[in-house]
């Protein structure tokens, strides 16, 4: 009987729970809220992750590691890991939790960046400035999800308002100024590497989101095989860097035909739910075999997929149940603005089946808008 | 916030559990056991179905309840249904509960059934051999599963060996004979049906049985439309009769051409296993879907799967997971001689690829002759 501890308990945590039952798996999550929605699916472990009480405790009740969350403070990842096997490895962890780091480990590999300059104080926020141009977006290196921590910049002239927004964290996360990219497309690499250094990835996925936050996803995204090839070869060469373990994502913007990368999230993502129906292993699966040292599933896509993420409230389910391959996904969260709350995905054979689904339900749950590119996207071709 | 009682914890609460929480549903498993597998997935309250105290806490705690276990005393049920809503109805329970009752509502029903008579006594089963004739098979009315309970005539001969293994029960669960069918096949339709009587019926499944218990099941079976028409009638006349509400499943014999019913359960089965990863809606999540109103999920299946049971204990999983559209169940039990621990269930989209994936993992696992009747079904057209 194997015991797979997680650090967070997030809704990443409970359909990592969801998928791990049918292995035979026991899950022990580790977070400090109350009631973290993955408690409904698996024992909590109420602790702080900076807890060192907390820490032992969970350390002895499980036999391997792993993350729903990303920004679990290094030092207590790393001493962690000391006592049981923890995957992703720390240190790839500690890559991924600093744009900076990431984006240079990025260039470093040949993959291309937006030009990009670490930013300490206000002067070196007019040097930045001057070496990366405008527009540009400053960012904290640390800690920003979902779009959160960001300040964009039309042109130099607001640098000023750029500090006020965040320099008081440069201390704190740091900062990085980043060069705008007038991208056409966003898309994501979601892929799994094995303990023994087998890697797969599921076809790229489109995104769109919404004031930062992700909004759709279509997958497989509509890009010809040469697209694939080049985000999947990125995709590889990060994860042999940092000699990952598991399920990670590479976001990338798609811009006059080269692909950029964004950021990394070195964990399950949710650009991969889509896999939970769409594929025939998902994410979550795949993650859990990575970190266990079993097979990896095969992550061919099963038709095309569509998910759309519910924020802050859930809509009605019935305009989803009633579709023939419409999936429902509720965390058993609570309502709270721009907060992830649930996701449906829609799975069909042939894109016009797709397509209509998709203008059905969003006319049904007046999300017009949600649906909207992901139908012109189907329908272009 | 929905609470979803279940009176029983085996592998199908536990399933049901998995299901459920995409929809936000919570759980409660009510099961006398110390660990029953399913308070790994869900929060038990450990009682007896008897136990008045904790048949009214469970009232308390839950919304609506329904069965993992099919032989929940009838009183119980219907104390229960006073206090929740309760699904299926403690009356189509009890119709099902019992072999006579059963089999007398599909004759009533005009579906074809063995011979069978009651037997109260042992003059009463020489005078049902008489009726009846051999080969026939005596078998307990009441809470006999995976062929427990039942004893084979060969002859007239036989009757004294019959009478000294199950006359003991006669009165407790009463008896019943019924006529020996020279069956070619064994098939079930898995169907459910929504509290607006709204009925669907997933396609029809093969099954083969080792030792009473279910080995491998096909799906959708190798037959033509007229049978999958003729059983979804069956079913669709049983639901209607009993008003009943939720999954169940109908057993038939496949013999000369006609169907012969043997018996249904009034549960999600085992036999639809292969719906969790072979159909568009699994199920566990048509049950849920049915018990709680919302609209049924379709039922087609995804190419074709077969689904082997691991009874005893687990195999090796590695040959499963190293199969694209192989997929593992542990129930996280411990082993036991006879005891259903776990299944797999391997999905292609085509019969030859699921028959050399079938030989591969077979051999791999040295269960040739579990799988070698399936294969010989999909090689023999
Ligand atoms: N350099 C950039 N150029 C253009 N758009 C960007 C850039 N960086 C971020 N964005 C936009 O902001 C979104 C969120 O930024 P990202 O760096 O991915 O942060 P987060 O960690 O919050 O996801 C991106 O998905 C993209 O739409
Ligand atoms: N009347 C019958 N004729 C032929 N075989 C039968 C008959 N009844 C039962 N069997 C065989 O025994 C198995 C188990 O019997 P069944 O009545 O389904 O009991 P259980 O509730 O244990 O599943 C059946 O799947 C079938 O293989
Ligand atoms: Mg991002
Ligand atoms: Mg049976």
């Amino acid at each position: 009987m194997t015991t797979v501890g997680i650090l967070g308990g997030g809704q990443l945590a409970r359909m990592m729970a969801l998928a791990g039952a049918p292995l035979g798996l026991r899950f022990l999550v580790l977070d400090a809220a109350e009631d973290p929605c993955a408690a409904q699916c698996a024992p909590l472990l109420r602790a702080d992750y900076r807890d060192a009480g907390g820490l032992a405790e969970f350390a002895g009740r499980v036999d391997v590691a792993t993350f729903d969350f990303e920004n679990v403070p290094a030092d207590s990842a790393q001493w962690l890991a000391a006592k049981v096997p923890v995957f992703p490895d720390p240190r790839a962890l500690a890559v991924a939790q600093d744009r900076l780091a990431e984006k240079t480990l990025f260039r470093d590999l040949g993959i291309p960046v937006p030009d990009f300059a670490a930013v300490a104080d206000r002067a070196g926020l007019d040097a930045a400035i001057a070496a990366v141009g405008t527009p540009s977006i400053l960012k904290t290196r640390r800690l920003g999800y979902d779009g959160k921590g960001q300040f964009r910049l039309k042109s130099p002239a607001d640098a000023g308002a750029a500090w006020d927004a965040l320099g008081a964290q440069a201390a704190s996360v740091g900062l990085i100024l980043e060069a705008f990219v007038p991208f056409q497309r966003e898309v994501s690499v979601v892929a799994v590497r094995g303990r023994d250094g087998e890697l797969r990835a599921w076809p790229l996925t489109e995104n769109w989101h919404d004031h930062g936050i992700l909004a759709a996803s279509l997958a497989p995204a509509v890009v010809g095989a040469a697209l694939q090839e080049t985000a999947l070869a990125h995709a590889r060469r990060i994860a042999e860097a940092l000699d990952y373990v598991g399920v990670f994502a590479l976001e990338l913007f798609l811009c006059d035909g080269v692909l950029v990368a964004n950021e990394m999230a070195p964990r399950v993502h949710n650009s991969g739910h889509w896999t939970i129906e769409g594929a025939v292993t998902s994410q979550f699966h795949n993650h859990l075999r990575a970190v266990l040292g079993l097979p990896l599933g095969d992550t061919a896509a099963i038709g095309r997929s569509c998910m759309l993420n519910w924020i802050g409230e859930l809509p009605d389910a019935a305009p989803v149940l009633t579709e023939a391959g419409g999936y429902w996904h509720d965390y058993g969260k609570s309502a709270r603005e721009g907060r992830k709350v649930g996701h449906a995905t829609l799975r069909a054979d042939d894109d016009a089946s797709l397509a209509t689904m998709l203008e059905r339900v969003g006319r049904a749950l007046g999300r017009e808008a949600q649906v909207a590119p992901v139908i012109q996207r189907l329908t272009e071709v």
